[in-house]
């Protein structure tokens, strides 16, 4: 017999944190952890403030409406309209307690038992699990090169089976913003076979483009297709206060609510109405937060640039990630804990990302830079460059 | 094709609270909801500050472990040995965003697609639903007149694709308190059988007995059978926050914090820490909460026994839930939206607790009744006594 849980593996960031123990850091070169996605900061010190104020209400430590506050998921219905250009309704906003679960919470509204999801590789660790415990295989879309999928070759993929494809822009792991057009392909391809396209778009707010990053929503009737997932987390340093979010057809989110109620009764409380204080009054905050965080891609381009004479090179850079692959004959799920031990650096191995037995997975790593600033970028270029060891044959590389 | 949330029912909150509207309530006559099982209050004044203090720290708004903060299951499994008599390690207890978390959790580590769980009935039916939405099919035990369940009983609905027996104790929806041999011999039907004993004793602070409600933490090896579940949110009015918990063996919690990285990465950081807080500090509180509760329910029975006159029946009565039989002849999925608009009172038809065509479904309401005071609950009584209608054939009670 197999559980549900015995069906995937252990999650990765728990499983690296565990390569830290016994392991020194001194004082003057402490551990860079570059493993999660996660900003280190608090929220700024006014929604501080205004959460404490927020702690009178009694609503605040109450239960709310499964899918969400109304006041949050009209807010977000506004701002989603004003970026993407298109009409949202409150009604297609449904909040959840991040964004992984508003992921967990669409699967078991799209698929059963032995259903097909198309996943890109490398893919986010959190989705293949939820697949795998679902019961649902998850069908890999090799990507090539630009790291970018092909909606061309997802539709060799399509079977009776299949109930959506899953896309990440811009994308965790690789960083890689999709072109517009491709999203616009993908959303063809899946209008046309009656499948769902669900796009992740939990990095949208650190896009290096102006404007929206694609039409989607101008469409008639988009909401039988595309469903988008959202997350307050990155945006206003809430990580701990799990706030997301699912925008989609008000038939999905009425499935939606079931597994909502059942699994989280409702996202909390005080972390929902700090996220509808961040929609209203933190606008140009998040505007400075992105420049830094563009600022931080560049200084990754900059001192990766001369890390390629020592054979590392940098695949994708984009939102919080750097996707690199590394010199040496060694897999990366070993070289992950001797960087560890060698370079004070924790880094994922690509090996989290992909399939078992593919070969970018021993070659590749996963960087979240977002969560060092300049100073802990150079440091950590710094120290790849000094990590030494039998070089992988020319063209072992995938 | 049937999707995961499709192979399950609407979820009974949400779909009662339907029944307001357009319903009138005058500022005189207002809406009594005793629906849901929810503090009305929020936290204590000096929980409320504390929690404003901890907004000052970085960590209460970053993410936390996945299975939750050291020092609060380290506090969890203090209090738990020091109230049930046992030994119970940090490494047994996990935290989840919530005690339904706690269940989806534990289900998820034990069972997989087509296997067998035995459920007594009336169940709670956010159990039945994450049962039938993980593909596991929940085989209801009958209870009879006490609505306490048999193991002997269950004992001939053991097969071999059965992986646990499911007990709520104080019970949740008939509010009645498990006798200590009874959970004792599931214990040992259980370790016989292989399969896990779960309990959840989310309503254990307002049991009416003193002292350990059963003596299954100090046997030997208790966490290879059993599994307990508890929520932080009724005993600390913390619902809004989302805290919960899983007592069991440190392998079932190494497979549940695959489910928990991938459906909420860890429970809320700030609750975690109120959690903490109140079981530090709230003691006394605590327990004065439990009297008023008892308070409640003493007035439940004084008020009820006046309405058998009228042919209503109080079946069970404890921790926050009365479960009552009406005397009326249509069915109560019926007479509930009836009541909301003749009595101006919201409780929830045991339909929604019983499997569909289980005659006492059509005869028996669970009411909340801690949500209120004694007041609330001399007027919903009142209230009640004026209901009218065709009466049920003498003898059609189940």
């Amino acid at each position: 017999m197999v559980t549900r849980t015995e069906a995937t593996f252990f999650p990765p960031i728990p499983e690296a944190q565990r390569w830290l123990k016994g392991v020194d850091f001194p004082a003057d070169r402490p551990l860079i952890n570059l493993s999660q996605a996660a900003p280190a900061d608090p929220p700024p010190a006014p929604m501080r403030a205004a959460m404490a104020e927020m702690l009178e209400d009694p609503a605040s430590h109450l239960y709310g409406p499964v899918l969400g506050l109304p006041a949050l998921r009209e807010a977000l219905a506004a701002d989603w309209a004003r970026q993407y250009g298109g009409t949202v309704a409150s009604a297609q906003v449904g909040i959840t307690a991040g964004c992984n679960q508003a992921f967990a919470a669409t699967i078991a509204a799209t698929c059963g038992e032995g259903d097909e999801v198309i996943l890109p590789v490398p893919w986010y660790f959190n989705h293949k699990m939820w697949l795998d415990m679902s019961g649902v295989r998850a069908v890999p879309l090799t990507c090539g090169a630009t790291l970018v999928p092909d909606p061309e070759d997802a539709r060799t993929l399509i079977t009776p089976r299949t109930r959506a494809i899953v896309l990440v822009s811009p994308n965790n792991p690789c960083g890689v913003e999709y072109p517009a057009e491709v999203l616009e392909g993908f959303h063809d391809l899946c209008a046309e076979a009656g499948i769902r396209l669900i796009v992740d778009e939990t990095y949208r707010d650190f896009d290096s483009r102006r404007g929206a990053p694609h039409a989607l929503l101008t469409r008639a009737d988009w909401d039988r297709t595309l469903v988008q997932l959202y997350s307050f987390s990155k945006a206003y340093r809430l990580t701990g206060h799990r706030v997301g979010a699912v925008i989609g057809q008000p038939e999905l989110l009425h499935q939606i609510e079931k597994f909502q109620d059942t699994v989280a009764i409702c996202a909390p409380s005080l972390g929902q109405r700090a996220a509808l204080w961040g929609l209203e009054n933190l606008g140009q905050w998040k505007a400075e937060q992105r420049e830094e965080i563009l600022d931080r891609r560049a200084a990754i381009e900059e001192h990766f640039a001369p890390l390629a004479a020592r054979g590392w090179r940098l695949l994708g850079c984009g939102a919080y990630f750097a996707y690199i692959e590394h010199p040496f004959a060694e897999g990366s799920a070993t070289l992950a804990p001797r960087l560890v031990r060698e370079a004070g650096a924790l880094i994922l191995p690509a090996t989290m990302f992909t399939p078992e037995g593919d070969p970018s997975g021993d070659r590749q790593f996963r960087v979240a830079f977002a969560n060092t600033d300049r100073a802990g970028i150079a440091e950590f270029a710094r120290r790849l460059a000094q990590v030494d060891g039998p070089l992988a044959a020319p063209g072992g590389a995938a």
